[in-house]
Order: C-alpha cells, then structure tokens, then sequence
C-alpha cells in the first residue's frame, strides 16, 4: 500500500512539471500541452507545444521531448523512461512514441476527438499507459486557453 | 487520355526524385526512404530517412519533407502541396501529414508491417492517396538494403 502511494504521488509530480510546460506554451497563445521525460527519477527532457510560434505542424510537446531525450541519452531507443505529458498524445505522437519503445506513458487529460486511441492508432507492445493524472488540472487550462481564444476572435 | 499519360508521367518524375532522396539514404546506411514536397510541379521540399545518424526516431523523410515545406511556405498548412514518398508512411508520419491537411500522397513501395493502413492510421478526409508508383524501384532499394544488412552482421 505505502508502495502504491508513493508511486502516485511521483506520477502527480511529476505531471505537475509536465503541466508547468503548458502553462509556458498558454503564456506563448500555443494550445497548453507540456511534456517531460523521466529515467529513474531524473527529468531529461522537457518540452511544450511550439506548433504556431514553428509554424510546423510537427512541433508538439511529446515530439519535441522524443527528440531532446534521445539526444541526452546518446540513442534512438527510449526503453527505459517515462513519458508524463498533460493530454492524450496524437496518432503522429504515438507513433513515435511506438518507435521509441519507450517504456511507459502517463497523460492527463483524454482527447476524445484526436487522441491516439479515437484516431486508431497504436502504443507499442512494450510501452505501459497510464491516463487520468491531474485530468482535472489538465482539462481546465485547455478549457481556459479555448475561452480565451474564442472571445478574441 | 493525353492527360492522364500527362499526369502518370509527372508523378514518376517527381517519384523519381524522391528516390534519388531514397539512394542518399543508402549511402548514409539509412534505411532507404526519400521524399519530395511539390506545389505547382516544383519541389520545395526533399528529404532522407536520418534516424540512425540524429539518433532520433522522429527523422523519418516525411517528417523533414513537411518541416522544411512549412519553413519554406512560412506556414503550418500543407493545403496546395502533394507529398512522393519511396515507402508508404507509417502511423507517425500519417499522423504528421493529418494536422497539415495535405492535399496528396504518392508512394511507392507498401509496408505491410508498419505502414500507417496495417497500424489502424488515419489520413485526412481531404488528402487524396496514390499509392504504387514505381513501387518495383523502391522494393528493390530496400530488399537491397536489408540484404547487405544481414550478410554485414
């Protein structure tokens, strides 16, 4: 039980960085999604959201994050991290994160009209998922930036 | 019919180009896949498969192919552009060429085991598909590869 605690409680933290780096992509007008990539404890890698500010569609967080964390780690293969990102990753991010082999996913909020798991796509064997942490926290700055962008068009 | 001769010559003219994008990928002991961006038949986008030299999953030629063509047209959406591609794009590429709403695929050769139809991918409702042209060239390249990979090992 004490072990199941404190794994929750290093998922929440760890979102919590993950939610830090959208609210840098809210404060940018880019849709508030962040991601960090974790090995055994350590954030290698962090990214938000850079789809206007590039103007290439490619430039999402989790996309982003692959590419720093490979970087760091000097190899293509992410068996060993864990990917914490604040919504559900996109059929090109999982994708990628298939190729990656990373071992384990943790998102936020779910993406019913363009998440991964709507769209038909596909996690690799190995990778673990894990969804539903801080949604709430998740769901209310996409619901916030949304507002937002509706009243000033 | 003058036209539709027309038509399937430019698409190996262009398809042709990309696999030139495909041999330099082989030189580079890449698996050999090329790709080519086109608006109005002219190319303003080529790229090779670079993931084993960026050590980086995301470094497929599409995804370069659709970053360079955004840098190139200063903006996210790919609406008027036709991408070639030596082999059929995979989940993460389609996903990729889903969000800049491109207007066209052409492939070559089929990836029946990771191509983006074989892993449940989506392409955009808008995006028209040609797939097959001078897939024979493109099946050679890569049935070439991988055999000079497994006599090396």
């Amino acid at each position: 039980m004490f072990v199941l605690m404190d794994l929750v409680l290093d998922d929440r933290y760890f979102m919590q960085r993950a939610l830090q780096e959208a609210e840098a992509a809210y404060e940018k007008d880019e849709v508030p999604v962040g991601a960090v990539v974790v090995v055994r404890d350590r954030i290698i890698a962090r990214a938000h959201n850079l789809t206007e500010q590039l103007r290439d569609v490619t430039a999402h967080a989790e996309m982003q994050a692959i590419t720093a964390a490979s970087n760091y780690l000097g190899g293509k293969y992410l068996t060993d991290c864990t990917l914490y990102v604040t919504l559900e990753p996109c059929q090109m991010c999982a994708g990628a994160l298939y190729w990656s082999q990373l071992s384990r996913i943790v998102y936020a909020a779910s993406d019913p009209q363009r998440g991964f798991s709507a769209m038909g796509g596909r996690l690799h064997p190995k990778t673990a998922l894990t969804a539903g942490v801080m949604e709430a926290e998740a769901s209310e700055m996409l619901k916030r930036f949304f507002i937002r962008k509706r009243n000033l068009n």
